[in-house]
């Protein structure tokens, strides 16, 4: 059932003991999200536990509640009235589902794709879920204390790529000044998000070793082979490293997953990558692509470039 | 003599021909300032000149009066009532200094370090001199069309980082909300404001391979020998490829400029370095810092490194 802001605020207030959840293979806004909701609660007498199906990510530990998180045991059964899920539908939980069986589910998300199936849902297309946050938190009330400030600005500060996606909008903007005022220092947030393995610079530095442009530097692409493709943990983000040279309109990730099979991401400034994407059996959007190529690395990168030039005109 | 804001309004308001200028090697809030100004006057009916002395960055060719702004020519004498220098002082505006010969200086800046030395001075300590300008169209009205907005934005987004450096202030984030409301698509101005030429990128790749980590993994170091750093039209920005990493608490570019002549930046997260960079004859602040070695790569990484271990205790 859908519901308004206002009745969301009243469940919450109704309930004593809340567990609370976000979906698996958690980020900044579902950690945050979660973290921020617990304090405002924890704030108003309640109790709350938060509760992910999933290892976190190291660098989101300067979170106050980071260490309170918890991981659902096998066979446990919450101690609760309500299960809170944040971030994504009850299909994304994992092990979390089983732990709360039988509560009743209040779920609050930003992503328009949320299956709808919670028992109360309050679903509107922000920026990142911490904005729904943040505006119970002014309508509660108790005041944007660092548990709460901290949590909802790397929520935001996720989401939109650090204000700069194209759903970031001034409400975010504005919230974010809140949080500033509040005493949030962006750089510490930014540092933080930014952190990586040095595996995973390591892993940079080698794809970037395979940058070839075609197309008189229409099109980059990074070609990574089964030795490196499978030695890498993530290629999260590398994809952008060639989409932002000057001149290029379309940045592709090749990847040898095995004999005879590629993986491939398109990313376009403009041109649309969706009916290529959908031509090889993948999905995506107008800007944004990825797709499978049954082929090794040499001649998957030829299919796919021929592709590519159909679409350059 | 020092101004306040009220006066700069009125001093503005009061001319009708108007040259407007900035630092050379400009960048996104110099470019970003003296457009918006320049559009903000243009509208109340005067007549203005951007004269930058330097060639300008391909990337922000996506602003609205871009193609206008224009370069002293030799013996050029500017016809204005009034030179408004913004970003600088009088000392950084190359030849337009004597194209502007005689005029009346009004000079806006927010970077403290102004010399002070312009007849009349509004220097106020904010994230950008966008700011600032920011506050002038709010005074003047007008409203923030495009040709404000835009490069208003930009200006915010470069000083800022982004919104992510410390000077990021509750201010800065409403205004840019304001920005957003009159049109500014912020995955636009990111776009531009990440376009890097195809050499940079190779740079950036080749640069990457001499990454080294020191003392378990708490420096990491990028070290550049002759052929590679004289090869490269910029390095800015590369040490943040290995700043980044998980545990690394100072970051090293070391470029070998000449036989026994070294340059070496360094970035912290925290441990001061500007001492180290003293201790080397150069200069810098507590977390960034830059200084001359005057020995071979080898030598010099060896000399950083030994005193990187002093202050890492």
């Amino acid at each position: 059932m859908k519901i308004t802001i206002e009745d969301v605020a009243e469940k919450l207030m109704a309930a004593n003991k809340l567990l609370i959840t976000a979906h698996v293979n958690p980020d900044g806004d579902a950690i945050g999200s979660t973290l921020a909701l617990a304090a405002l609660l924890h704030g108003k007498g309640k109790t709350t536990v938060v509760m992910l199906d999933d290892k976190l990510p190291k660098n989101l530990s300067f979170l106050p509640g980071y260490d309170a998180i918890v991981r659902p045991e096998e066979g446990e059964k919450a101690d609760a009235e309500m299960l809170v899920i944040l971030d994504t539908s009850l299909d994304r939980i994992g092990e979390v589902a089983k732990a709360a069986e039988g509560l009743p589910v209040l779920n609050i998300d930003h992503h328009i794709s949320n299956d709808g199936k919670a028992d109360f849902l309050y679903n509107d297309d922000r920026a990142a879920t911490a904005e729904i946050i943040f505006e119970l938190v002014e309508r509660l009330g108790g005041g944007f204390t660092p548990e709460i400030a901290m949590p909802l600005y790397t929520g935001l500060a996720t989401d939109t790529g650090f204000f700069k996606f194209s759903n970031t909008r001034p409400e975010t903007m504005r919230a974010a000044a809140r949080l500033l005022e509040a005493g949030v220092r962006p750089e510490r947030v930014s540092e933080a998000l930014e952190e990586k393995p040095e595996s995973v610079v390591r892993g940079q530095a080698a794809a970037l070793q395979t940058m070839e442009l075609s197309y008189d530097g229409r099109v980059a692409g990074l070609y990574l082979d089964k030795a490196l493709a499978t030695s890498l943990d993530t290629t999260e983000g590398f994809i952008d490293f060639v989409r932002v040279i000057e001149g290029v309109e379309i940045a592709v990730l090749l990847k040898e997953m095995d004999e005879n099979f590629c993986r491939a991401s398109v990313r376009s400034k403009g041109l649309d990558v969706s009916k290529l994407a959908m031509k090889f059996g993948g999905g995506g959007h107008l800007r944004a692509a990825g797709f499978p190529v049954k082929k090794p690395l040499a001649e998957a990168k030829k299919d796919v470039l021929e592709a590519l030039g159909e679409i350059l005109g």
